[in-house]
């Protein structure tokens, strides 16, 4: 199953889709092996079982481990449950159920009623977090909010003449474009595209398409002229109507999502309008990539399901923070997250937390 | 040597000796173990002969692991090298060599005149870090600086109106008292023994002895009925003279060092020439455990080698910093550091970096 996991976690194109790997393996030996194509392709146990085949094995009796239930329906591509059961394999292994409630479980009766030995709940944990955006959104109606932070050890994002584009390495900010890559939408504020004009693109990591490029712009004060507008669809949101310009944004793959602010604090939009705008066009990942205002304006709309954050083994002192909070009393009004894991990236570490309350809720599905 | 160092790891009451563990194999068994006993005691190699020896093994031809060549001096007790050659071994594994210039590679010169196989430089930087105090009070004349700190994510200590005593868990806590036992000396500044009021002792690891605890305390503003006169040796460094309160420190065990700070920016003390006194009281590592103050001054002084930062998993806002330093212009000015180890413990994250002026220098000593 920790190949099957390797094999889905290199495979990230296939979005709203999930990625899943898959591992056939007979008299001890791997026979073949599969992951998810881009959206609308073949199906990771097709492309196991096809490499299987293509190799001259015969595929009777063998024990075939997947990341996720096979499907049992038409979609773009046929059930793969038809596929598995026409190989007759002795045994499946299912990291974790379909996360779709109507068809959850199905092809595992299907399977079992077939005869063959179905096992379930194997790296369960691995395999949701595999797909934590896709889970998040079947399960809880929730895109799941990313958020990326470049820091210091001391919290500095950087430094208040803005000198300090990039503090941390190189590989770090190569990681980070894998995790924009396999992301639906990349998300930032105006002040981000105003001071570093960003182009938000995937760049260091393979991919077939390019994530949504979305701006938190209040007062839609957006230059037509960022970099930022490169031919690939952006969104704005927005509490400021402007026919002329959103005509002039249009013309260059702009949208703008109109967010009534009207009796809200300083007129700044809903933040959780602007998240269920992303759930209702199946994005099951965004990435956030923003500035301390609109990650602090986040945080306090309980947005953030995770944190993604490299920080450079440097102290800065007195300097720009990576959030903007306000000022508290007591420790209970921090906001407090769980560790999933601490890695070593070259010369930086990567940490990724998460919130509870989301992931409480995903993995209550499942028991 | 991985068991030798586990096993050294587990023994720190020994100092200013080093922590050394030995492993005694025979026949792919191993038959004899043993660390270095309190200050006085025997060394490993002592106490893993006797072991073997209690349990009636035959030790001619076993091969010894050790994480630190065997000393061939009469000190508080006989030479281990005398041991180790009365018992005719065939092998003798050793992580480093002896730090002392001038008996450096005496023992595995004699071991290997004598006919035994000697291997040296197995696993030799991790034998450097479990006595990193040692080699640089022997190799480069410098107590160790090691400044723990906790910190939440965004790099705060402490909210502004001081309440968060604690920001990190239990576990963690617990860990800094491992890392103070095997300390020297405790160094703090007069601000946390005024607001914190402190004791300052080892109390969740077990030890034979407690450190020294010393306090930078320019100022001499010392309440002599502070937690930390509790009978235990107290070092005050200060740049003012007070005889009567000398005396009364005095009586409770405390040593009141003046050092001149006349024509000095603000009337500070110089932090090299407080390290310099630990140098000469053959004190390996200093246990910085002190507010944004002091440890901003001690990194200007470019004093400190080591970090030990336990990261609560929270987001605080504005508050106060874990270090206080000067705005800079250029990310050039900043201090930097290397990783030696990110580690999960319980729901905190404790990062070890080190600066690579000190650690290159004792290095570079055995290249």
């Amino acid at each position: 199953m920790g190949q099957a996991l390797d094999l889905a976690r290199d495979s990230v194109c296939c979005a709203p889709n999930p990625s899943v790997g898959c591992i056939i393996v007979k008299d001890t030996y791997c026979i073949g092996r599969g992951s998810t194509e881009s959206y609308g392709g073949n199906h990771a146990e097709v492309v196991a079982i096809k490499d299987a085949l293509s190799k001259g094995y015969v595929l009777a009796g063998s024990t075939i481990y997947v990341t996720l239930e096979p499907c049992c329906h038409y979609g773009k591509t046929p059930p793969c449950l038809k596929s598995i059961l026409d190989i007759q394999p002795l045994r499946v292994v299912i990291a974790v159920l379909d996360p779709n409630p109507i068809v959850s479980g199905k092809s595992v009766n299907q399977l079992r009623l077939s005869g063959i030995i179905v096992d379930v709940g194997v790296c369960r944990d691995e395999a949701l977090w595999l797909n934590i955006g896709f889970f998040s959104r079947m399960l809880i109606s929730r895109s799941w909010v990313r958020t990326k932070i470049a820091s210091s050890l001391d919290g500095k994002s950087s430094l208040y003449n803005k000198q300090s584009k990039w503090i941390t390495c190189n590989n770090s900010r190569k990681d980070g474009h894998y995790w924009r890559a396999r992301s639906g939408a990349i998300l930032t504020g105006i002040g981000t595209v105003i001071h570093d004009n960003p182009s938000l693109t995937v760049r260091y990591f393979p991919t077939s398409k390019q994530p949504i490029k979305a701006i938190v712009d209040d007062n839609f004060v957006i230059d037509p002229n960022s970099n930022i507008f490169d031919g690939s669809r952006v969104v704005i949101f927005t509490a400021i109507s402007n026919k002329e310009k959103e005509n002039i944004i249009s013309d260059k793959n702009g949208e703008v999502v109109l967010i009534d602010s009207l009796n809200r604090p300083d007129n700044l939009m809903d933040l959780n309008i602007v998240m269920s705008w992303f759930h209702q066009n199946n994005i099951n990942e965004i990435h956030v990539e923003a500035g301390p205002g609109l990650n602090g304006r986040l945080l306090i709309t309980h947005a953030i399901d995770e944190f993604l954050i490299y920080v450079a083994p440097i102290l800065i002192g007195d300097a720009n923070s990576i959030v903007k909070l306000p000022i508290i009393d007591n420790l209970k009004e921090s906001f407090s997250f769980s560790i999933l894991e601490s890695l070593i990236i070259d010369k930086d570490i990567r940490l990724r937390l998460y919130t509870d309350s989301s992931w409480d809720k995903i993995k209550a599905s499942f028991i």
